[in-house]
């Protein structure tokens, strides 16, 4: 869960964030707008907002300019006393947290790239304690911010200043599962993995995989509507999310937690929380329809001599393997050197440019590994793949992902990362990568490339042996005006967070920025 | 489209609605709150609508009881004047209808169960002209009833009083389509089966398919969240809709038109105008993910001797069929009848009680033959199926299919139609028909169930001679009632329309409608 739960929604006024890294001392808790929503934009309405000629607004030249540096300020939410913790430990007792040690994980990010100054963590356990102390923190004034695994890319999971960090870590119950619908329905606070591995032992599957999985928790999945590995099959959390319940900032609990497939009676509120990342409620439970586990999985690791060899691929498979391709992912050769210098990861086939990882699941062993081998034989005949692996057994399956699912970890070691989640049309996400290369010359230590594919998904990383302001500059706005003008989105499965909110105009119109803002605003 | 777009939506106070049906003379045009807000409901706020016992508010017993009657009146809205025609002439020139025989078609609906008193039609052919009929119709105080192609179920699709008729009709040109991700932009107004010809030259498909698609228009299947045929296989179109353009009540053009197949900048605007059926704006284009064409595609026509064997056929089906399936229908020996009688269409198998229609899709004819005649083979030697045949040329399979698809068209032959479309876990769909069939006795004609059993959703139609109120009060709340005690949706793919506006709560929690109203009434 990212961003920042505000202690009411009754917000008509525009607001200034400082930088969460900037070195001057944090003035207690903010009160926010949505990720995205940065005050300099709010208090200039732009001309011409409305009327036919919006499209044109968010893909062409008359945009407002953000200042990257345009960062909250914290707002007069009053401060923790004495008294608060007091209820706190009333209400959840032994679980009101005040030691600065066990702090200092829930107050930086995994990247280490954001800080915040929180001096309490809350952990509840049930929907229940939540309201209660949302409730409370309402008739405070006391600003929150929710948490969940901790493992948001941009800054979205952490608070700013000393807002209270709401953890749903211990609320990790499955709270049912039906065996002949797959529906499952549990507790925010579940790890995606723990939940994957309950539903194995059911014969079911979750339908969204990532990297994170061992400490991502599904709350916060579904908060920045998480995208990953499976969702050229099983597509978005927005399909396979069938309902929620959420404790809204003043404490009500919203109960659209239903176990059903269809559901057309009014508005589908539920898909207002998924993705908008804590800033609109705390999502405390989560039903989900979950695929049937495949019985057989196949994953290839193949090697192409440029992205057009590597797009005329992804065309092949899917016409040749058609309702079984679960996943089509790529990482570039500087991905691979990464992967073998820090982590000791070997190439398992010849050094190429660019790298296919290919994943099979399906309900027919025999057809599957049919499929398979006649996708592999026309790819190689064709010269489209000029080497490549194939794994049926777990442990090399396993192995083979990792070559793709590492490269986030490889680049940690690299150095200071600048990290970007593109969405372009899919013939264009590489490109991106080759203009930025040209574009810094030796100022950047790696551009690096990896995605998926099948979703027109790049993950573009730029590394510096420390942090750099200059090349930050150089980089900024560049890639988000390159981004724009191939009407695509600058964050395509991260979120906004702290990091990319001052840029949610390079991919939604005024107007449209314009609701949001209403919705955030509106009472409850 | 359904439902009615009011001028303005600054609308702060509860409403109240008149019978369309009622003989009253119509008092000109109403402004009305979102489907299912009825006005006694909003008027007396439920106590303990917060804290976490909302759960419990609409699957239990506490609740508000609305009365069938409780239908909305004409609001002030102004009536149109001949300077008002003389406007809209001028931007349409030649689309401005007042004639009444053409007027007819589009004041009543198609099951003529609800009628309008609308006496002007406007067809725009850009969204720019609906653009300004809005920014026109807002100024004045006209009010506004979106319409598509006038097939829907629950009396959203026409005017109440005399609203003008807002046609997206004329707006039908497709506007890209992508053969390498198999995106389509396309106006609101393009026939459903007119878009899947366009794509079947592409070797592509629409990922809906519904019994209207001939007359229905992908604006209203985007208004009204249809879900259909294949939803068990690619989804609900809160999955496939990447995209949408959106007029608003005051003209206002919201650009969401994206052609991405990831984006998580910001809230996702477009999943409110999906299933909001016409009441927050007019959808004037939509962007659409695609399905490839699937090489082969089977249909098996299957007979079972109860219920309880069709649901094991279904549990064995997703099993050995697994990424194939497309379809799993079924269809009662009522059913079978009235298709009989009043179609003439003849029963391709042995009479039984319950009848299935399964489809598979997939990319390897070979595979999937082979996948279908082994769960076939199984299926049999386990008794769950008494007979069946299978179809694999398209006459045959479009034979076999209508035997699903014409039910609603035999039932409107069958006398007055009572029609209910209920989601329930799937266990429970047809225990609803058997106790309606038991609580009714001899007052109903037919009591029949047809429907969607892999998505859990039933459609149960109750006929009689004659329009009977009597029966209605036999019906109506109990199946409501029946519903609500299993936690099922009153609504899985009909949405609300006219006539289920005032049973909303019996699937939602009255903190999830205050929601819904606050939506409605917020300032654009």
């Amino acid at each position: 869960m990212a961003g920042l739960l505000h202690r009411r929604l009754r917000l008509r006024t525009a607001l200034r964030w400082l930088s969460p890294l900037s070195t001057a001392s944090p003035p207690a808790v903010v009160r926010t707008l949505p990720p995205g929503f940065s005050s300099s934009l709010l208090q200039t309405p732009r001309p011409g907002s409305c009327g036919v000629r919006c499209r044109e607004l968010h893909a062409g030249g008359e945009r407002p300019t953000p200042s990257p540096a345009a960062t909250p300020e914290r707002r007069p939410f009053s401060r923790v006393t004495p008294e608060d913790l007091a209820f706190f430990s009333k209400i959840i007792p032994g679980r009101t947290i005040t030691d600065p040690d066990i702090l200092e994980a829930s107050n930086v990010d995994w990247l280490k790239s954001v800080r915040g100054f929180s001096e309490v963590l809350l952990r509840p356990q049930t929907t229940e304690e939540v309201s209660q102390i949302l409730g409370y923190c309402n008739s405070r004034n006391l600003a929150v911010s929710p948490q969940g695994g901790n493992t948001g890319l941009v800054g979205g999971s952490v608070p700013v200043y000393d807002e209270i960090i709401l953890s749903t870590a211990l609320m990790n119950n499955v709270l049912n599962f039906d065996s002949v619908s797959g529906i499952l329905s549990c507790q925010a606070g579940c790890v995606l993995e723990s939940l994957s591995l309950y539903l194995e032992d059911r014969d079911y599957i979750m339908p969204l995989d990532l990297g994170a999985k061992g400490s991502c928790q599904i709350g916060g999945n579904v908060a920045t509507n998480a995208g990953g590995l499976r969702l050229l099959r099983y597509g978005s959390l927005r399909g396979t999310v069938l309902g929620l319940e959420v404790v809204l900032a003043d404490g009500k609990v919203l109960d659209c937690l239903a176990t059903l497939r269809k559901d057309n009676t009014g508005y589908d509120l539920k898909q207002l929380f998924i993705g908008s990342e804590g800033t609109l409620g705390v999502i405390t439970a989560v039903t989900i329809l979950c695929p049937r586990k495949p019985k057989a999985v196949n994953v290839a690791f193949l090697g192409c001599e440029s992205f057009e060899q590597l797009l005329q691929t992804f065309q092949l498979c899917r016409g040749m393997l058609g309702e079984i391709l679960s996943a089509f992912e790529f990482l570039d050769r500087e991905c691979m050197r990464l992967l073998n210098t820090h982590l000791k990861l070997a190439n398992p086939i010849t050094d190429c440019p660019f790298y296919i990882v290919i994943e099979t699941s399906g309900s027919n062993p025999t057809h599957d590994e049919e499929k398979l081998h006649q996708f592999l034989e026309e790819a190689m005949t064709s010269s489209q793949v000029i080497d490549g692996t194939v794994a049926t057994e777990e442990a090399k399956i396993k192995a083979l992902w990792s070559l793709r699912e590492r490269v986030t970890e490889a680049l940690t070691h690299d150095g200071f990362t600048y990290k970007y989640d593109i969405s372009l049309p899919v013939e264009r996400i590489y490109q991106l990568v080759t203009d930025m290369r040209e574009h810094l010359g030796d100022r950047a230590k790696s551009v690096v490339g990896y995605g998926h594919v099948g979703d027109g998904n790049l993950h573009l990383n730029i590394t510096s042996p420390t942090k750099d302001p200059d090349l930050l500059a150089s980089i900024e706005p560049f890639v988000y005006e390159w981004t724009a003008r191939f009407q695509g989105s600058i964050s395509a499965e991260h979120g906004l967070g702290l990091k990319k909110r001052n840029y949610i105009y390079y991919s939604k119109a005024s107007l449209a920025v314009a609701l949001m803002g209403n919705i955030k605003t509106m009472d409850p």
